[in-house]
């Protein structure tokens, strides 16, 4: 008995999902160990940048009010009465027509409100005392970093949930976070369904493939920003099958099977979440692949039932598992980029649904190109390695040209965006030049 | 006493260092460790893809040479004789004007050679027994996915020393990568120099700053792939340091000091490397930042000694390090991307020296534009957070417009590019429009 199921829009299946997503957790690490995570608090300037008055070149500090009547025709000289190291301060005082020599960095003398580069002055000795010969009028404030121009104490820097770039750590370290608040990372459980699936130790079988989804998922909970766990397959058994969803949902935030979800004569999955009393958001997507990917709740917690087709399977996490992980993790541009890049390859199907081409992008004098991997069927194994965006080709459309503007997914960037960028129209059917460019 | 240095190039300060550049080792690490790490060994598939005949739809397995005579107005019944799912396969025979059930992935039988879709047969009932009508001619050969059509048992699918991910993983878990061959990463020292700096739990002083560079070069280092071992901070006494120096170099593949590398007053690190007899590469290099960066080479081990300038510390590790650790890794694109973008600011400063800025990218109607970061002095701070390239301004030009063309460097890109990519001549002054594109 086949189900008729009815098919809805991706985006309306992406905010049926998000209704149920949540923030996690926050806890601390090293800063060692804080790269790739995601920031859990905003990260906040505890002092003004630079935190002192300070020279942004070598130099000499002076009193500008000395140097008022200094001309080419009627050099000033000024004694040098000490020097300053980056790191070390002056403690004397500096004197009317005195001078003191500066490293860059280093904090500008309390009596000196100005800094001469080494380069216009000439540097004299004069029966053992060093002078500086000046021959022109320096304002008041000139090449002084001052304290706080460049932020001030209590600036928020990075907002929480970023991505932590070497950037994002440079700052850290400046403003003393020797322990990093960070975004808890959801665990997320996998469970492989499939009677033809062998684990990779097992030799092959007639009729068996090995089991790449599992793993292939436990990488794109990663690079999400997730912390994936491994359950093992399903068993042939419903009875038991529902007792391992059952155990799984104790110790997981969300969980992920692949496979199972289709109408077909040896899936079960529906039956399982019935059981349950998981509540359906859906199981028919309008797209392809993955028209059959399956997403329930049951006590606010998200199961995701992904086809077990590997393309069907990838491009379903990233739609709809991956905003939900970077939400827990706090951030505020949950969803992948989607940017305008010109087709690489023609794609002649026709899209009666909206498609999700996996793509490899190169670029192009300074324009990004996408082109779909693994149409080639004698290359359609390598060339999975070599994925790095999602094409998107509108459904009712004819197939595509080489030339045309498509819409791409990024799937390595760790920026994001907010979901009304996500949700700006696709890319219809444009040649390569835009018109307002 | 202020020593005289002679500038070189940027391209030839990176031939100098890889002429050092050496591969590092290959160990095994369970497959769920792999992601993100890098190819130790070609990747090579154990078996045909796909591993037998079998179907890629749901349908009927059926004998194409009892379809001969099969027309619309003259239908055959075939008697179905059983069903295969995925991962199991027929025992019996088939015999003429038989048909077998078959799912979607499953193996063709022995005695079948073509497969009809579920969509073009009727199913029928007749005193128990199941049949199935067709109404047209079916070839040898239709609806079949034969064994090694995808991929060859022995075909190289991925190279050595490609970043792993997820894509990769799905292809090592279907070739049986149970344990995947990695690159052992280099364990890269880093020393911080400069008596200005306070480690981050210290509190602030006057004159000092909080020491910002290891911890950003840390993250630089694990991004590029390498270990880090922070080494902490040189003591203000040469000795001591040159000590500090010969013990870190029994422990690391690479050494990178930062600061202590001008001819400033207070940097010594040239009496070290002079002591420890190490053969410096180069001193002085026509670039800004970074233009004091040296690299010295002692029995074939790298000594990084970066400026102390968080910019220059920051451009010269990308510049010179990175490819040094692909290199290590077995990538056989061991230098960053290099792109055009269109420049999204005015950069007025006029560049004596090739110029590396870092920037942020964004993409307008699928153009990449290039912003760079740290321009307005209230923002400097924080938008270092952003910096995800490197702007190339050519040295001998007067300043860049908004709209103009230039090169980018691209630091998030795990893909990575061929030194000779790499050295294609930059973006000089152009417009937004290029002549040919």
């Amino acid at each position: 008995m086949v189900e008729r199921r009815k098919p809805i829009k991706v985006s309306e299946a992406i905010e049926r999902v998000m209704q149920y997503a949540k923030e996690g957790d926050v806890s601390y690490v090293p800063i060692e160990r804080c790269y790739g995570q995601f920031l859990g608090e905003d990260l906040i300037a505890d002092h003004h940048v630079p935190p002192f008055d300070r020279s942004p070149y070598d130099g000499f500090a002076i009193r500008s009010a000395d140097t008022v009547s200094a001309t080419r025709a009627n050099p000033l000289a000024f004694e040098v009465v000490g020097e300053i190291g980056a790191g070390s301060t002056f403690q004397g005082t500096v004197d009317s027509m005195q001078a003191v020599r500066i490293m860059t960095g280093a904090q500008i003398p309390e009596d000196c409100d100005a800094v001469v580069m080494f380069e216009l002055v000439k540097e004299i000795m004069n029966e053992g005392t060093a002078y500086i010969e000046l021959k022109r009028k320096i304002n008041a404030g000139d090449n002084i970093s001052f304290t706080g121009e460049d932020t001030r104490k209590g600036t928020v820097l990075v907002k929480k949930g970023t991505y932590i770039n070497p950037g994002v750590v440079a700052l850290l370290a400046t403003f003393g976070y020797k322990e990093v608040p960070i975004s808890v990372k959801p665990k997320i459980g996998i469970i492989a369904t499939g009677s033809e699936l062998l684990e990779l130790d097992e030799p092959l079988q007639p009729g068996k493939i090995r089991n790449s989804n599992a793993y292939m998922i436990y990488s794109q909970i990663i690079r999400a920003g997730g912390e994936p766990v491994y359950l093992g397959q399903f068993s042939d058994e419903l009875e038991t099958c529902y007792n391992q969803v059952k155990d799984a949902l104790d110790k997981v935030d969300f969980l992920i099977t692949t496979g199972g979800v289709s109408v077909g004569d040896y899936d079960y999955l529906p039956a399982i979440y019935e059981k349950l009393g998981a509540h359906v958001l859906f199981n028919k997507i309008g797209m392809r692949p993955g028209s059959v990917t399956t997403v329930a709740e049951l006590d606010g917690k998200l199961l995701y039932g992904l086809s077990g087709n590997p393309s069907a399977c990838y491009v379903g996490f990233e739609l709809y598992t991956r905003p939900v992980i970077r939400t827990f993790l706090h951030s505020y541009h949950a969803y992948l980029k989607k940017e305008i890049a010109i087709l690489g390859a023609d794609f002649p199907k026709p899209n009666p649904f909206d498609r999700f081409v996996r793509g490899h992008l190169t670029y192009q004098n300074g324009r990004m190109v996408a082109t779909p991997v693994g149409l080639d069927k004698s290359n359609v194994v390598s060339s999975l390695a070599e994925a790095d965006i999602l094409i998107v080709l509108p459904g009712g459309t004819r197939g595509f040209e080489q030339g045309m503007e498509v819409s791409v997914i990024l799937l390595e960037d760790q920026e994001g965006t907010t979901l009304i960028e996500f949700n700006k129209p696709n890319v219809n059917i444009r040649r390569s030049r835009p018109k307002h460019g």
